[in-house]
């Protein structure tokens, strides 16, 4: 746009590049912050610098945090002997937000997908049957979305964790056909949890 | 939430702050940014300390930029002797994606209005009165939202314009009632200007 200072349009740019942001929410969003120089601007530059520069995945389970184990499989609170499976880094804040879920999870990073060539391999699936002899794990729930991608991986992760012989659920009643886990409201997850099925 | 780290939930709660985002779009938005390192989560921290650093306020019409004039303050390839009045910065760029206008802008910092308690001196009204003799200003384009108090503010800046002699004009066909200029599309806000009618 003319005579827009080039740094700002820059900013409005990279704005614009954020899910749920277009053009003009971008425009009213770096206006936002200009307005709110020092109790907004400054902070948000510098904690997006600081989560930058110290974020990194979990050694052992892939979520994000900022040491070498997450906060969750550093906890001492956690049960053990329980892992619930997740696609990603959203669907594991939705399984928390629900809050009936006291294991530890494994961060698969995606789902199997002939579409878009993603198989085994791509994903954190050797890292999972690593952990269930090491971590005396007694039961693996899938919590996978209920899409076709989903549920491909499911059905691929039972057969895959068959020798182990851990026992392996998935979340049943509650999850609505093509529904994904972090659009759901808390106490449908919670519900779905606890009338998980052998799968 | 339980077991985010606390830095990156203090950046989803700034995140949250911003319009147009809330809790689930901020969070989402702070995944995408650290799947995004490197190539957009960094450059946006060093973009908006950037301009949260270099921005400021025109010393002469109040739109922002990073030096002393806003770039259409001092480019000389803008027309003299007309300056549009604009509610704030989000209005002054879309008349400026409008195309239509060739003069400079005066930005008012909002309206006048009896429920918020802004009264004249709360705006920058003193400082267009200024304008109006030491620029040779032959015409000032009202372009206010076509709410009550945006046509509030235009009637009291005609009435103190009328001393300085100038001719007064406002954006008129195209603008719908009760419509936000931010809101319209580039041809409107055109052809609204082209057919301006003495106030
Ligand atoms: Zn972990
Ligand atoms: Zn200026």
């Amino acid at each position: 746009m003319a005579d827009i200072p080039p740094q700002i349009e820059a900013l409005i740019d990279m704005m614009a590049r954020l899910p749920g942001l277009g053009p003009r929410s971008a425009r009213r969003a770096v206006l936002h912050l200009i307005g709110k120089r020092e109790v907004l601007m400054t902070p948000l530059a510098a904690a997006l610098a600081e989560v930058a520069r110290g974020v990194r995945n979990c050694a052992r389970c892939g979520n994000i945090g900022t040491d070498e184990l997450c906060p969750i499989c550093a906890s001492d609170k956690r049960a053990t002997g329980e892992i619930c499976v997740v696609e990603d880094v959203a669907d594991l804040w939705a399984m928390e937000r629900g809050g009936a879920f006291k294991g530890r999870y494994h961060v698969l990073g995606g789902t199997l997908s002939a579409l878009d060539a993603i198989g085994p391999e791509d994903l954190r699936i050797p890292q999972l049957v690593d952990r269930i002899g090491a971590e005396g794990i007694s039961e693996v729930i899938l919590a996978l979305n209920a899409t076709v991608d989903g549920q491909t991986t499911a059905h691929y992760l039972a057969e895959a964790l068959e020798p182990a012989g851990v026992q392996v659920t998935s979340l049943a009643q509650g999850v609505p056909i093509g529904g994904e886990l972090d659009y759901l409201d808390d106490g449908t997850i919670g519900a779905a949890l606890r009338a998980r099925k052998r799968f």
